[in-house]
């Protein structure tokens, strides 16, 4: 099934914003199994014409985002009536909707905004329950070219997913076969490479009957994405946990801090970090999830030495001895942070981020990290992370995060 | 001009990776005075030959990502030979190029590397010094179809990034008789919004002869930038410097935290932050500047009221009389923070993150900040920000950032 998605939109060429629509709609089909073979953006206004027109001469199905505004240059609808070289006429169940829009929010509906109620003669209006264009549905049958379907979705992403998951997806499913248990299931995976799965699990995969995988590999991250039917999706679930089960953060889309959050209020631990290279970012991440108050209270950003033995009671002797980057500073970091605060759990820090500060035997991209609990020895690691200042602080960040989650895991 | 770029790249179609290109490319050619008219987003292999095909004869400049590898599908030299007509020849230049590229990381060359050299008959190797595919620029006058010249680029951006500056824009200036003196300059604000700008110098702005100029608003940021000769540009500077000189953060790119850092050096004041709703995301992109060490050496994330009481020596009667989001219990957050740190400058922010935790008086979006220095009186601010979560942080670091700013910029 071939597949184009047509963005109109001047700024998303002008380099003002990205256009972010290609790559969601491109992972919501992949999803459901099919492919986008062509993207293309093109600017507001007549060029929308000629580029749907060739689009649906080569395709089954084109979805087109944007230009169904209430201004002049707004004009998808109108191109596509062209296209198929038929009338617009105004839906009256559209026109009801918008002017009930327009009541909701005690305004008065401009004159400009009736053509958002129009739509190509036979084609479906399909419901805008986020703002006022609804989007338009041209079953290939009333395509005079080639039996190809049209979808017309407004820009604004939080119209614009909510009427795929609604309106569109259900009618590619229809258009496409897909079987009605197909299905995507997403494995985050930390502290292991995309390279180990190739290695390891590649060819069990291949090897299950209706199934498609693919890796997205993000910093200190591998997402798995495993699509067919509920029966081979369990098979290849299983396949990458036998491999892979202690490094899987979660099966539902859901980050590794917002992990961790929840595995600390399930056990009932509070929290405190003890930050030097990732200055403030591991307590950030935790604090991006709502609900973290519950759990964590107290977090140090030690940047300089001083703080370091100040906040914290590292021992400036060692700081002299060790170094700053050093195994036994980044223990006495957590248990510091431990026996100050009087939480359940600490953790800390301590590394060279870099571009400058490495030697031949520290050099840039070393860390140290540390956990302390209480009643429990503090486990140390080293991690080594060659990245930019923020790549840097981004992977560390996750390895103090995962840290969290392999001793919960293993504790509780 | 009428300018089109074809991105190839099949991870990019499957929603695995946002296809950055797209903007990156625009804003250059914008910064050139120049438009793209068309961006197409393709997969890997054979149809880079009828997209390019179909691309040229609609255009004067078509700029290719991607597809210079030495893997089967990387075929993008081959379409262009295809489209244009004409034989490969091996480049000696590039082939030694290559080999010395090997030689140096003491690699052994593979023979499917070697095609890498490959260029149409007359076109130009653009050297690459960050990787092994060489670009390739095809001048209007070798182009049979219609006098369109071509640009064949590597797809890794550091590779892309710098092989545009260095070889492609000036060819693209030449191309399009831009004026030598014709340039981009950006200023970023923050504290006024983008409807401040059209309302108070929008008009101004547009007399200017030979400049155009738009706008990029981001969370608690605008970006105004000014295109065209060194002289309109600097009457478009004066304008906007005239109105809104006091929220201008920097004229060269820089990000606030930057700025901050920048002015603390040169001040040489050293700087303690005490977070509450921020959550530490105000030390991390602190830290997201190199050199920063140098003058921020204490962060609190000060989340519970306990924290805020042990840490900071806020009092608990005043969390228990006003609130811990309250102007006392910011206040006596960056005097304590001051007092324990004994830095020169302290910051503190608490407020209402939501989404839950807000009350009538006290909506989710309100956050008071505070500056303690020495031998200053305290600065109190109280700002509301309603966002989501993410985007109150983001919104909340900012205007702590900026209070550093101001007070340095009008103290010093």
């Amino acid at each position: 099934m071939h597949i184009e998605i047509i963005n109109t939109g001047t700024e998303l060429l002008l380099g003002n914003v990205q256009n972010t629509h290609g790559a969601w709609l491109g992972r919501e089909l992949f999803r459901l199994g099919l492919r986008v073979a062509r993207q293309i953006t093109i600017p507001d206004g007549a060029v929308i014409e000629s580029t749907l027109g060739e689009s649906v001469r080569r395709s089954d199905v084109v979805i087109v985002t944007g230009g169904l505004g209430p201004t002049s240059d707004d004009i998808t609808r109108e191109a596509t009536a062209a296209v198929l070289g038929c009338e617009l006429i105004e839906d009256e169940a559209a026109l009801r909707s918008l002017e009930n829009f327009f009541a909701i929010r005690k305004k008065v509906m401009a004159p400009t905004n009736r053509k958002q109620a129009q739509a190509p003669v036979g084609a479906d209006v399909l419901p805008n329950g986020n703002g006022t264009a609804p989007g338009i549905y041209v079953p290939p049958r009333l395509n005079p070219v080639r039996p190809c379907a049209i979808f017309l979705l407004p820009g604004p992403p939080r119209e614009l997913y909510p009427m795929f998951h609604a309106e569109v997806e259900p009618r590619l499913r229809a258009l496409a076969g897909v079987a009605a248990d197909r299905g995507m299931l997403e494995l985050k995976f930390t502290g292991v490479g995309e390279s180990d799965f190739h290695q390891a699990i590649d060819d069990k995969l291949a090897a299950i009957e209706g199934m498609e995988y693919g890796y997205c590999a993000r910093i200190s991250e591998v997402d798995l994405r495993l699509i067919g039917s509920a029966a081979a999706v369990a098979q290849g679930r299983a396949v990458a946990v036998a491999a892979f089960g202690g490094y899987l953060i979660s099966e539902d889309g859901n980050s590794l801090e917002s992990v961790v959050i929840g595995m600390l209020r399930k056990a009932h631990l509070t929290l405190a970090t003890a930050e030097s290279c990732t200055g403030g970012l591991v307590a950030s991440r935790l604090t991006d999830v709502p609900g973290a108050s519950e759990v964590f209270t107290h977090g140090f950003v030690t940047y300089a030495n001083r703080a370091k033995s100040e906040q914290l009671g590292v021992k400036e002797s060692d700081l002299q001895q060790h170094g700053a980057v050093s195994e036994e500073v980044a223990r006495q970091m957590a248990e510091g942070a431990l026996r100050v605060t009087a939480v359940d759990v600490a953790v800390s820090v301590t590394g060279i981020a870099g571009p400058t500060g490495g030697t031949p035997e520290k050099p840039v991209g070393t860390a140290w990290l540390a956990l302390a609990r209480k009643g429990h020895d503090t486990v140390t690691e080293k991690v080594f992370h060659l990245r930019d200042r923020n790549g840097f602080k981004k992977a560390v960040s996750q390895s103090v995060l995962d840290l969290i989650r392999r001793h919960i895991a293993t504790d509780t």
